[in-house]
């Protein structure tokens, strides 16, 4: 009997648990798909002796158009993995759901995920975030309003707003920080909610949970013009602080003292 | 000179990392805490062995009202292990302030947090997600409101809630699904938002993670009724739900196949 394991690596080579290489030990073959999200300053080749075993690199038509991993998994154990916790992308549910219905067995090794590492890099409050948004990069004609509505949603019930980037793998494109600003004013100028303004705090992680990891919290043009480096980027429109919080921001991201309110 | 390195070593005993694993060698002592959230099926014994080194447990007192961890990491490079993701806690954060204050360099090894792994082996999607609210064991004459009111206002907007559940480590009382839907029915009674009828569909999650991860979801009554076994437990109250996201919980949870809206 077969089986399809998910495994999530986490963010960068060195995330990957002891429960994920045990099983890898024990897997016939071994897929990747990293066009959902990339592993942070870690090649291939690189992942592939961290774990132990050979990868076969799968593209998104390899993953959403064929079932190369599912018919491998009907007659042995396969691992099929990717950056972050392997459930967050919908389109590793859906592949998961196929398997099922198929009659292959599924289980999950989780990983360190974007969704709660961030937060915690910046010494935000987890249980403080609203809803997730992403930004998508800009096609003509093309400018989704709902990101805009959320982060603003969440903003008015002083709720933090994590803010994923888009990624286009195909085309090597991975949208930065300052591109997410830029996507933010944007919007601000098409929607007037009174969002991004020049003395909106916001929070930019490059790297979050790799050595060369970047966090900078500051005003949109303060995070325009910082320098953050190589992919993968994330913002965070945080919604309103604690004290430790504001503290926080200013030890590890470079924030402006002055966002500490003044205690007696 | 000394560093203190706030270490998440995830949900159970395979989850720690190989970044953690190659760090906890360089340490000179290693302390860690299980108040604040615990490891499934992972004795001190075989956590030590599983990262190799000996661990001093702190409690309450020790991590909160005194400086041994701070102290120890003036002069050498110490690790504070803790379950999930090292700054989830406030507790801990306030610590890594403290170190700093003091000119005591810290630095973040993440793990795999319930804040993730949970809506991931539910295959619902994590940006869907509202804020998160913790229920407090009940206490005479103590019921505070707002779960009931953030879970309602999650609700309205057909976000999800992850449901924390209290723990007592000290008292040994680590509250269960059951106790949390009790917790509900007592709110809904109270404060009469409708939110937990008897046909609204809650997810119950006991020792996620792990091979004996039990998953369920269902209608209050079928939830109060289910063995769940040893802790740690979490709940989750769909909001809207994807036709995906229902189907995974039927697939995963044993949902009631009802749930799922009939396609053309």
């Amino acid at each position: 009997m077969g089986e399809l394991v998910f495994v999530g690596l986490g963010l960068g080579a060195g995330d990957v648990s002891i429960r994920a290489i045990d099983l890898l030990r024990g897997c016939e073959r071994v897929f990747a798909e990293f066009y959902t999200s990339m592993m942070i300053d870690a090649p291939i080749a690189d992942l592939e002796e961290r774990i132990g075993c050979r990868i076969e690199l799968l593209r998104r038509r390899d993953v959403e158009e064929s079932d190369t991993v599912i018919d491998a998994a009907r007659r042995s154990k396969i691992a099929f993995l990717t950056a972050g916790d392997p459930m967050a992308a919908t389109t590793h549910v859906e592949m998961r759901l196929r398997a099922e219905r198929e009659g292959v067995g599924t289980a999950i090794v989780h990983g360190i995920s974007i969704f709660s590492a961030c937060a915690s890099a910046l010494g935000l409050q987890p249980y403080k975030f609203g809803r997730t948004v992403t930004l998508p990069i800009p096609e003509k004609g093309h400018f989704p309003r709902s990101p805009y509505d959320h982060m603003l949603d969440n903003f008015q019930r002083g709720l933090h707003t994590l803010i994923l980037l888009d990624i286009r793998e195909e085309e090597g494109r991975y949208m930065t920080c300052a591109e997410g600003i830029e996507w933010l004013l944007e919007a601000e100028r098409k929607y007037e909610g009174g969002l991004i303004t020049e003395d909106r705090l916001l929070c930019g992680a490059a790297r979050v949970g790799a050595p060369t990891q970047k966090l900078v919290a500051g005003y949109p043009s303060d995070i325009m013009t910082e320098e953050m480096g190589p992919p993968l980027h994330t913002l965070v429109l945080p919604g309103r602080l604690h004290f430790m919080e504001a503290e926080a921001l200013v030890s590890f991201a470079e924030a402006p003292k002055s966002i500490i309110p003044i205690s007696d």
